[in-house]
């Protein structure tokens, strides 16, 4: 087996899944088509009506279950793997399941999946294939691996930020009133895949216009962009399965005096919550930053979502700053800052950077200016 | 209520699902968040670690489970819907789905699920509010309803082809030797997008040349194209939520008169598929009539999947075309045809056209010429 660094990653990964699966008391862990399955095999696969499963255990190989026109993707894998390939008649996808479990021997085991990916399709094949198996959630022990991100993931992320932002510096010129959200989405879209983004996008850009800036998940509609507008663009590149996730507000010629305070304190509220982020604070320290200099402007009841969220090969993943969340902080965790405001009817801000936890305190990998972008 | 074409929609397809359930014997059916609580309420919404799931009961309004922060799509639907919304913490998402599962009284009812959509997450919050819930599959049922496109439908699709199309002839001019594959898959979603495809693509372009042509699921690398090799170009669009899915395969210069005379056997195999498809026939009877002439020419060992899926708001869903399939075809029902013979280490080559079934026989909604296109 050659000792290249990229292999050993996936070695590596294994081998630290197989430690705290251990610990845990899991036998088995079973994972689905996913960013987690990418995580421990570098291998992509696309989450589709053919169940792919890989089964982990704390010695043997890994166990796969795939259709027959994908597994020419495990030649040449710095790791074992023992392959179960079915063909495309669904009727013979049973046997290969169960071939599968008989040789990680996961029937009646104590058996880790995730709950947020693992669909019914999968735990009923697994189900079927290992009687008396116990499917239990190894999210949290899942997470607590992929929320520290090494030297190449940062480096991986940090490019996905510089695309994100080149893309925007080219779009800015192309923004105008009388243009269609959707037309501006597209625009965008073009400029990250112009800019090397991996074709396949982290999500659809957010693009809301006027009113429907004040829905944080707006999708871009047929709006036309307007004059007095506020409008918010929300987006990120993909480079190497790694993602970024930016926003930033721009005013649409002259918009209303309050609208332009409420883009000084949701900029301020970035700012803080910035600050906040060190090893050993808690998630929640973090949303309370953001939040509390919201509330001392006085529209605490505008900013309707929690602060941010983590980031890197899902466009959302642990951690998750909200005011519950105790969750203390520690160096290599990557995840959004992204206090908004939202007046209903009239209009809203957000202003959304990436930040990677350091040994001393945080490092914000997004440089774009925080102010209202005025067009 | 008004009467709007769009509103009637989704207050039919309810009234549908509905009659098929109680038919099947179901009390209710969930459906989260995906392109079945898109078809039959209109709402948009990502699967996320945010679970958002719909219940329909034969009778009651629709219940819907989902973050407050997308309460605002509820907004003047023009269906009635009872919603119950959570906050940020997922402390407080249990108490959401406990008080849904009594307004829709599915305690103990038999509940009909999409194993292929639903995931363990949302299964867990359904079983603990709702004890003695029977989480049935429902698949089979909504797969009937959705199968049969309306005119409404059909347009979208053929607008998606249309985009798909014209975006291929301005990518035509741009494909030269020493491009990689990744530079290629840009040129064409840029295409895509200028050609007013929705910001979500469909899938992630397939562009595979030389010896990954072979690969039917390659995804794009930093392979360079060459001259002698076959390129395969596996593209399509998304109108309005409806998708195209093409494939063209091209020559490079010269290439080897094998792979000329397999580009060859493959479009007839498309050609006798497509003529093979009418209302009353098994899905089977068209792929044997593909998988025939490809035998017949002596590489029926090289053609290794299935000849086609169904296509619509997803680009895999029924009707599968495979060799077990004794589905009977039907007016409205939407699919691809891809035929492909793939030698391994030297190429491969595909050409994938969308059907509808109409009352007589088939309509083929792509019009661009099957045989190699040469660069």
């Amino acid at each position: 087996m050659s000792g290249s660094v990229i292999e050993s990653i996936y070695n590596e990964r294994q081998s630290r899944l197989a430690t705290v699966m251990e610990k845990a008391g899991f036998e088995a862990v079973a994972i689905n088509a996913g960013p987690t399955l990418f995580y421990l095999t570098g291998l992509h696969f696309h989450l589709s009506e053919r169940p792919v499963v890989g089964i982990f255990t704390p010695q043997g190989p890994v166990t796969m279950v795939l259709p027959e026109l994908e597994s020419g993707k495990l030649a040449g894998l710095p790791y074992p793997v023992l392959s179960f390939p079915y063909g495309d008649d669904p009727a013979g996808w049973e046997s290969a399941f169960r071939e599968a479990a008989a040789t990680a021997r996961i029937s009646g085991a104590r058996l880790g999946v995730e709950p947020r990916r693992l669909r019914v399709l999968e735990m009923r094949f697994l189900e079927s294939a290992a009687p008396g198996a116990e499917f239990l959630s190894a999210e949290s022990l899942i997470a607590a691996l992929r929320m520290h991100k090494d030297t190449r993931e940062i480096a991986a992320m940090r490019q996905a930020v510089a695309i994100a932002e080149r893309s925007l510096k080219d779009t800015l010129p192309l923004i105008r009133s009388g243009m269609s959200e959707r037309e501006l989405a597209r625009k965008i879209t073009t400029q990250l895949l112009r800019h090397g983004c991996d074709p396949e996008l982290p999500f659809q850009p957010i693009v809301a216009s006027g009113s429907n800036s004040a829905n944080p998940h707006s999708s871009p509609s047929d709006r036309l962009i307007a004059e007095g507008d506020l409008l918010i663009l929300d987006w990120g590149a993909n480079h190497g399965g790694y993602f970024s996730d930016l926003t930033r507000t721009f005013m649409i010629g002259r918009v209303d005096p309050e609208l332009k305070k409420i883009a000084g304190v949701v900029s301020q509220a970035n700012e803080a919550a910035r600050a906040a982020v060190r090893p050993g604070v808690a998630a929640s320290t973090v949303d309370r930053a953001a939040r509390q200099v919201i509330e001392e402007a006085g529209y605490g009841e505008y900013f309707i979502h929690r602060t941010g969220h983590g980031l890197g090969l899902e466009v959302h993943e642990e951690p998750y700053i909200y005011a519950g969340n105790p969750m203390t902080l520690e160096p290599g965790m990557t995840f959004t800052i992204e206090p908004g405001i939202y007046l209903p009817g009239r209009g809203g801000v957000r202003v959304e950077d990436n930040v990677v936890v350091t040994d001393e305190g945080a490092e914000t990998l997004s440089t774009l200016d925080r102010t209202l972008f005025a067009i």
